[in-house]
């Protein structure tokens, strides 16, 4: 049942103290042995200790470290026959050198180790020592060790390439943690004692620094190490929470979504409750069960240093044991039937998202959606409020265009019934073998009221017009699964005056940061690679948006709206079947800004939806909006838009996403691409181009003197100055004031000749590629 | 000859013109063909039209324009109809309709596109002619079109999104290029009669803008266009210099690289000489003759507008060819013997760097090294000046490792002829095919003065040991071809006060742009890929670092110095062989701070080498050392060092570049990374971390007040905060002052206490993956 792990650490003086007593040492009884024991028996799984100890230290120091630059020959030939072989230890050297010892033990590599000293050398030996106690842990078959942090951000570069050289030389069996403290104590105020809040938004004269800048430079370093590493999946990191919290959830959210093997808790960390017992404060509380569920261990150090008054050495453990005990979420998740208990085995899982307009869906598929009450619920309560609205005008005929295995048809019945309207259910489906389940549906449930039509909505004719067109083709972006191009199809049944269910649907989106995504992708050779969307149930992630428009105040919301459809759509050409003639009416773009409080990496973009049924009944997995509007709802997990290459995003960015909805001839697919700006100060100086001498200045001014709006202008022909959004053209003023323009929710830096993007007070950083799926993942059937 | 192609640009008016005379129209006689051949006579190549004409403009703008949002449904139905077909064009809308009319013709699309309109609509029906205009350029087999330029920054990714979809839909014998004017006019101050030049620095209050902040705007346009295409080789640049160049070289050789096909040219770019002639000013002409070696075609319009008084419309093509022809760089190329001659056929082809000491080099290798003169001069006068310094001491032994086919052996005797000594040359050489052509030289040249060793040097025995130890195993990066370990091996052979000739060689780097070798990587699979270096005589690259410092001032020169090699090295701890123990004493690093003054993409970075052979005679590729330490020197071209996925850095960035020379037990190879950041302008808000409630400051004290020396020290053992450098270590003391320290002519951000990077004046923007060679590419044998 657990979920965490428990390690008790240990010091050398532990280590030291247990040798020192007055026992036996046998086969079965070694001070380490016999310190395992005594953790186990506290209620620990495991123990965490230095594999060496100061007498390697002694000799490494001999051996590597010249006094003045200097060093005596035989020491040289000893230290280059160490590096010629690296090894070996002296039995002496080293706290655990036996198997049975290293079973439930967790390996602290040399503290004191340099592998990113200022000095060259010290670095080089470091390497090598390093790779040497590695080799070790694996020859002892040890499940995970942990290095020392880097502590120097200008050489954490070379930190980083010794341990990617590392992963390479060991054996794949072996773990390893960077040990990484939440922030750098340095950049913290001595003002500990306020209670003032860091200031969220910093005015834009204090410029591009983020509000927790220095807060960032630890999980900097980190980045630097698993990027230098390639997102290894061997390599995590062991969180150092010895330090007080950050009130900056920016920060902490950043940490928690990252591959976190280890916490360490030192006693110190613990704050004493009213009757003196060791507890945690809020903050750390909240964090520490925000990260249970990736299951990892809890280092306790200094449990038996008496830093709290009431409550012995077995306090914190019991006290963590009791935190994860009493977790929301872990309870939740234990509970049959709800969204967490349903979405534990989906959790960061990339799935192909549904091509049911292509694919014919499975009987076990339709059966998980099935198990969704809040869906069909949710439609009911719509069709009953639509019928409620038409009021007793005789007859009402309903057509359910989807119909799968009827969960909707049966609603379409029961809200006939509570409006006590006389009516009849179309119900019409492409997919064969769900048609057979609807005909037994209807033999033993539905009867005469239900009227079953096979075939694919765009083609097939009905007996009659409808009063009400219910469908439900949504995806987890809306019309991700192509809705909008099937609902054209249907609404040739639809009275002119009739009503659609789902009248509406909107796609949203956020841009997120997720180690562990990109590593799946990078991994899962077999998965469609980072050019398609995923349908993912998100969790280690990391939302990189803030609210409050950024420094600019130009930027939009943490998740933005990118395009709406509507049903019925009054405005289609039509042919002579009721058919649009092309999809053009169904290709969309947005571009959108936001504003990036805390640094990050880019890993992707989170879709969601917003759908309206009728009226205020609604269907959303907006992250803010789901729950009020269909909470519960286990329909749909995020779409996930991975980008190739990470992108880094420094505090108190900007990030504008572009994302089309594009159409070929028998396709539908997205495209997305982003660049990242930074807001800047001051104008540049003003430019001054080259000038002829001053006996040419007149032929030069004729060019010079072309009246602009000759020389500029796009729509004079033979123009030899292209900018033409200097001046405005006909054709963009015709259009900037047009309805059809559906751009999404984005801001609009300057448009026109106001200097753009260009124009002084934002710098562009960086850009991802286009991610263009090729066919891949593509929707077909057009 | 000619390297450069003419085409003359004719307007829609040139062509209704010429449709108006009274000449009748057959089989080989139509308008354009008429002006075509007009054009070739005139000296032109080739002629350049608008594809289309006013007729579709209007019908275009009829079919997909709305007025105040309206269109009647009989318009609509055409423009679905349209739509849905990508077609016709009436003969009527077309300049163009026959084969042989289309043989030297390069397509305008038609100028009024607007891929880029803020109207999605507009975008949606541009892309869709565009298209249409595509498919009908290549139906005639039209070599080359012409893309109107995208004149919205805001919506650039739009215009570069529709560019990409059409060349996937396109054939691939058709070039696309995209009409970009070098700056944005709107940019450029009124004052265009200024003498004066921009500001090469500003100052940090004004901070981080470019100098020529907005004379980036088009070239970010551009490389958005081209990223989002993923540097498709079917993508080029149609260059406009409508406007007057820019001062800044920084900007004229960011264009210079870009693969730039066409250059438009009107008439109104020209300036009058003194007698009234149209001529270009200096700095255009060098601007052009710099890209005459990638042929571009230069699109000369407007030349029958009478804008200089003196000389027809001949004059413009008739100027251009003299630039041409007068070119210094065309003549010196066209020179056998010349640099320019020889290199020609090697520009920016990527190499694999030779191993001579894994692989035996084959004769036509050698031949083509003999046939430098500079290189084997500078070692008789090495070898001469090292015999005079020394004096008539009696014979004197000089061993030669690496001898090759015998060129230096030929040296070695000039030098001692020369400086009338007495003594004899011992040339060892591994390689069995050359040592025949050793014993042949031997035998015929050089006699008995000449004693020939076979094998390889870290392992034969010499008769006696050597006064002078010569050797040339110098790569392009000095030590890539494995120099200093061959060295370790030959030392031996050196008396203790012995002269190693050369004496030392430095390994310089520089981060360059390069669209082409970028492509090169992309496109040619057969390459080890990224992750090896090149040999590449560079060419299409340009220099993305400046001098000065940087805003901050703490940046190093535009080349900087990575690492040295000395020999004879005193220090090596050596095995009864006299050969080392172990490689590490050949292990470097280097971490360089570069200034990056105007924005750029970098692909990669160059890497030089510059050797003292003895004393002031040496050999260098370093760019600004070369001419005056061994001008004409051909053996060598510089290292390309590639990072797969290029790194976008604005303008006034810094660039942080961290590479290793890193040694396995049988290999040696390189490692490299780089990191961006910009400067800042004002410190962070201080930090507050969560606090305890007033009933549980004291437990909280207790941790915050923990005496900081044990809080922080990584020394101490069983530490609780890792971020060691806060306080220094004794470790770290130490070797802050040793000697050892061989780090190269990078800056230090502050090292330890001080807050380093995340302290306050700086700001990551971007990284790059470490690049590992993983074995391909290394060199055996250690």
């Amino acid at each position: 049942m657990a979920q965490i792990s428990l390690s008790a650490v240990f010091a050398q003086e532990d280590l030291d103290e247990q040798s020192s007593l007055d026992i036996p040492t046998d086969e079965s009884s070694t001070p380490l042995l016999r310190l395992s024991r005594k953790a186990i028996e506290d209620g620990y799984d495991s123990v965490c200790i230095p594999l060496t100890n100061e007498a390697w230290r002694t000799r490494w120091k001999e051996m590597c470290l010249t006094v003045d630059g200097k060093q005596s020959p035989e020491v040289e030939r000893l230290a280059e026959d160490w590096r010629a072989s690296e090894g070996p230890f002296l039995k002496t050297e080293m706290n655990i050198t036996r198997l049975d010892e290293a079973v439930a033990t967790i390996g602290m590599v040399s503290e004191w180790l340099e592998l990113d000293s200022p000095d060259e050398g010290v670095r080089y030996d470091s390497e090598i020592a390093l790779k040497q106690e590695l080799a070790y842990a694996s020859y002892l078959n040890m499940p995970a060790v942990v290095l020392p942090p880097p502590r120097n951000r200008l050489h954490v570069a070379d930190y980083a390439r010794a341990v990617n050289a590392c992963l390479k030389s060991t054996t794949a069996y072996l773990h390893i943690s960077v040990r990484i403290p939440i922030y750098d104590p340095r950049s913290a105020s001595t003002d500990t004692l306020s209670q003032q809040t860091p200031p969220e938004n910093v005015p834009l004269s204090a410029h591009a620094r983020a509000p927790d800048g220095d807060l960032s430079s630890t999980w900097e370093m980190w980045d630097v190490i698993r990027s230098v590493c390639g997102y290894s999946p061997r390599l995590s990191l062991a969180l150092d929470l010895s330090l007080p919290l950050p009130v900056s959830s920016g920060v902490l959210s950043r940490w928690s979504t990252e591959p976190c093997y280890q916490i360490f808790l030192p006693a110190t960390s613990f704050i004493s409750n009213a009757k003196g017992y060791p507890v945690l404060t809020k903050l750390t509380q909240n964090f520490l069960r925000n990260t249970f569920k990736y299951n990892p261990t809890i280092l306790l150090a200094r449990t038996r240093s008496n830093v709290h008054q009431i409550g012995n050495h077995l306090a914190y453990a019991q006290y963590v044991r009791h935190l994860e005990r009493t977790s929301p979420e872990i309870i939740a998740s234990q509970q049959p039937g709800t969204l967490e208990n349903y979405a534990k085995g989906y959790w960061d899982y990339l799935q192909a998202p549904l091509q049911p307009l292509m694919d014919n869906l499975g009987s076990g598929t339709y059966e998980t959606f099935e198990r969704d009450p809040v869906k069909y619920e949710r439609y009911e309560e719509a069709i009953f409020q639509a019928l409620s609205d038409r009021g007793n005008l005789g007859r009402v005929v309903i057509c359910l265009v989807g119909a799968g295995r009827g969960g909707i048809v049966t609603r379409c019945l029961q809200a006939l019934d509570r409006s006590k309207c006389d009516g009849i259910v179309y119900a019409v489906e492409k997919n064969p073998n769900a048609f057979v389940t609807l005909q037994e549906h209807r033999e033993k449930e539905w009867g005469s009221r239900v009227q079953l039509l096979y075939g694919d909505m765009r083609k097939i004719q009905v007996p009659e017009q409808a009063d009400i067109l219910v469908s439900e083709l949504l995806g987890s972006f809306g019309d991700n699964e192509a809705s909008p191009e099937c609902l054209d199809g249907a609404m040739r049944f639809l009275k002119p005056d009739g009503i659609s269910i789902p009248s509406s649907y909107t796609a949203y989106l956020a841009p997120i940061s997720s180690p562990k995504l990109h590593n799946e992708l990078l991994l899962n050779t077999s998965k469609a690679g980072p050019e398609t969307p995923y349908v993912v149930m998100l969790q280690a992630v990391n939302m990189l948006s803030g609210d409050g428009g950024g420094l600019r105040g130009n930027c939009g919301s943490r998740i933005q709206e990118c395009w709406t459809f509507s049903h019925p759509r009054r405005d289609a050409v039509l042919n002579e079947q009721g058919l649009p003639i092309t999809n053009a009416h169904n290709t969309r773009s947005a571009r959108l800004n936001f504003h990036i409080p805390n640094a990050g990496v880019l890993h992707g973009l989170a879709g969601y939806f917003e759908a309206v049924l009728y009226r205020d009944v609604g269907l959303s997995i907006h992250p803010e909006g789901m729950d009020h509007i269909s909470p519960g709802m286990l329909s749909w997990f995020p779409l996930f838009f991975p980008f190739r290459d990470p992108l880094y995003l420094p505090s108190n960015s900007e990030l504008q996403v572009s994302i089309w909805r594009v159409t070929g001839k028998s396709k539908v697919w997205y495209e997305w691409y982003a660049e990242s700006y930074l807001p800047v100060l001051s104008a540049p100086p003003p430019f001054r181009p080259v000038t002829p001498t001053p006996g040419k200045v007149g032929a030069f001014l004729q060019v010079a003197g072309t009246p602009a709006s000759d020389f500029l202008s796009p729509t004079t022909p033979g123009i030899y100055s292209p900018l033409a959004s200097a001046i405005p053209s006909p054709i963009s003023m015709v259009h900037e004031s047009d309805p059809k323009n559906t751009e999404g929710g984005g801001f609009r830096m300057g448009a026109g000749g106001e200097g753009g993007l260009g124009g002084g007070n934002v710098i562009k950083i960086g850009q991802t590629a286009l991610h263009n799926p090729d066919g891949r993942g593509s929707w077909t059937g057009l």
